[in-house]
């Protein structure tokens, strides 16, 4: 199992995404890491972990996409970027998987120019994992951004590929699928998701109908389905109110019992899950947040392991052909 | 200044309703509240909160809409329902405002049916006051889920409404309007986003342009402009984490500290912030939560009482004329 990592994407480039891939390759030795970026930069980082594994290597690439620049124009004019480097590796087959924690933009535009969609996807989506009740601790958001205007059909698509990578990463049979909106009751919503609610009905998805974000976080589904726009606005809520309620809690106990505050924030850490896999190209590509440290890099490769070890892509397009195309 | 209660409304209805409204008048005298609902359920209330003040009168409706009934069939199939005599006082000049916990759906249904908009106005708006890092430790979220799908022109109105009303009611001259988005910069979103800007812009508000879900709660607005899809699943959401990370605080807390759990919960009790007012109706209604409290609803009435001395619609009609109609 080989993974590109785009050593020079993200807040702590290179220092975090390489400390991070040796822990991963350390603690999994089954794992090999490709290292794509100025080779002289990761080699210096490299010096400082003491003893590297045998696993870890070091692909060259002499430019960088930064978070400002805009990702297609971007990337047509540094065809020798680290993003689009990683994900080559991946398309030609030198990687079985790719982790990204830069431009977001960059990697979905990179990873769609490069590795196309899986047969029968409309368009590719994040799928994010959040802090749930529900019986694993963990639940999935999908869209959480790549797709701002969605149709119907794309979310029909989104729930099977939610449930099937849910299914293979989490172990959980037949993941309870819920369709993010106003009010639980069955025709409640917007006109989207009246639309969306009947098409994935005729998926083979275990389809509960529509949660709340209440819910969503309260455990009553394993997979959510909401469109780029409302998924990322979520999530970024998500984070502004826990940081609001975590600086609350600093302020009351974390000077007098700092380990009960560290406890509390730790739960609620993004980097215990995993990145946010990009479901839909023909390959396995998961996105990191641009704050990533080590331990949420060594997470993200050791779960998207599991995501190539599981064959989650052949389980979607499987799962996509059963219901068959047409649609808006 | 008389403000007309929904006594039968919410899920601690009639008690916390009655108790509610007498705490408001004992602590402003100047108000009166006409407790509207089953006459012998109030008087059997009252009858337990000792001296009654002299502002605190009831007005007799026989029946009762619940949270399961269709909004606009059940306001047509029981006329003399609580929630729609109430209205009908503050259409008829008997009460300057109205205080609504039960269904919000026959709460708008009731208001727009009742009072009619606003001159100018298209579609009420929901203004939910919520937790932030600004100043004064509160913003304001229109529209929370009267409009689930909204066009350019109705978001315009909501900013123009939310402006005005935070300026009367938290005493902040202009105050930041930021439009709920993903990524801050200009042209980021979805088109209905990327419309609606534009038309903000022609606005005389103190447009910040977008806010993503985060900035929300850091205190990047004083008011922040959304659909009332979104709008909605953000406000669910942040109950949704608040309620999952509290459940830690308290499991690591509670026992050994209930006070500093108390204290914390507390911040993020919607309790304090009074309710949330239908802006765009002819009128002043504000629309609690279902599960208010005696505290809930006296805070409300407090808060409602500051809306009408401020003339809040007289402003937003002032604000609309001055961006003349026309628009999607």
């Amino acid at each position: 199992m080989r993974v590109a990592v785009d050593a020079m994407g993200g807040d702590h480039a290179p220092h975090e995404l390489v400390a991070g891939a040796v822990d991963a390759v350390r603690k999994a030795p089954e794992i090999e890491v490709l290292l794509v970026g100025r080779e002289d930069d990761i080699r210096a980082e490299l010096a400082k972990l003491g003893d590297i594994p045998g696993g870890v290597s070091v692909v060259h690439a002499s430019e960088v996409i930064t978070m400002g620049d805009k990702p297609v124009e971007a990337l047509k004019a540094r065809p020798d970027s680290s993003i689009l480097k990683a994900m080559q590796l991946a398309g030609c087959g030198d990687a079985d998987a790719v982790i990204a924690a830069g431009s977001t933009g960059a990697a979905v535009a990179a990873a769609t120019m490069t590795l196309k969609r899986l047969p029968g996807v409309r368009r590719p989506g994040i799928a994010v994992p959040f802090p749930a009740s529900n019986e694993r601790g963990v639940a999935l958001l999908v869209d959480a951004g790549a797709n701002p205007d969605c149709r119907p059909h794309h979310l029909m698509q989104y729930a099977v590929m939610g449930a099937n990578y849910y299914e293979s990463v989490w172990g959980c049979k037949n993941p309870r699928v819920g369709l993010v909106s106003i009010g639980e009751e069955e025709g409640k919503g917007n006109a989207l998701t009246k639309e969306a609610a009947a098409k994935i009905r005729e998926t083979n998805v275990n389809f509960v109908g529509n949660v709340e974000g209440r819910g969503m976080f309260g455990g009553d589904c394993d997979v959510a389905v909401a469109d780029g726009f409302v998924g990322n606005i979520i999530l970024k809520s998500a984070e502004g109110v826990a940081e609001l309620l975590l600086g609350q809690v600093k302020a009351v106990v974390g000077k007098s019992d700092p380990q009960t505050f560290m406890d509390i924030a730790l739960k609620f850490d993004y980097s215990n899950f995993g990145g946010a896999p990009l479901l839909g190209v023909n390959g396995t590509v998961v996105v990191c947040h641009g704050r990533s440290d080590r331990r949420a890099i060594r997470n993200a490769i050791l779960v998207c392991a599991r995501a190539v070890d599981g064959h989650v892509n052949e389980h979607i397009v499987e799962g996509l052909s059963r219901k068959s195309g047409g649609g808006s």
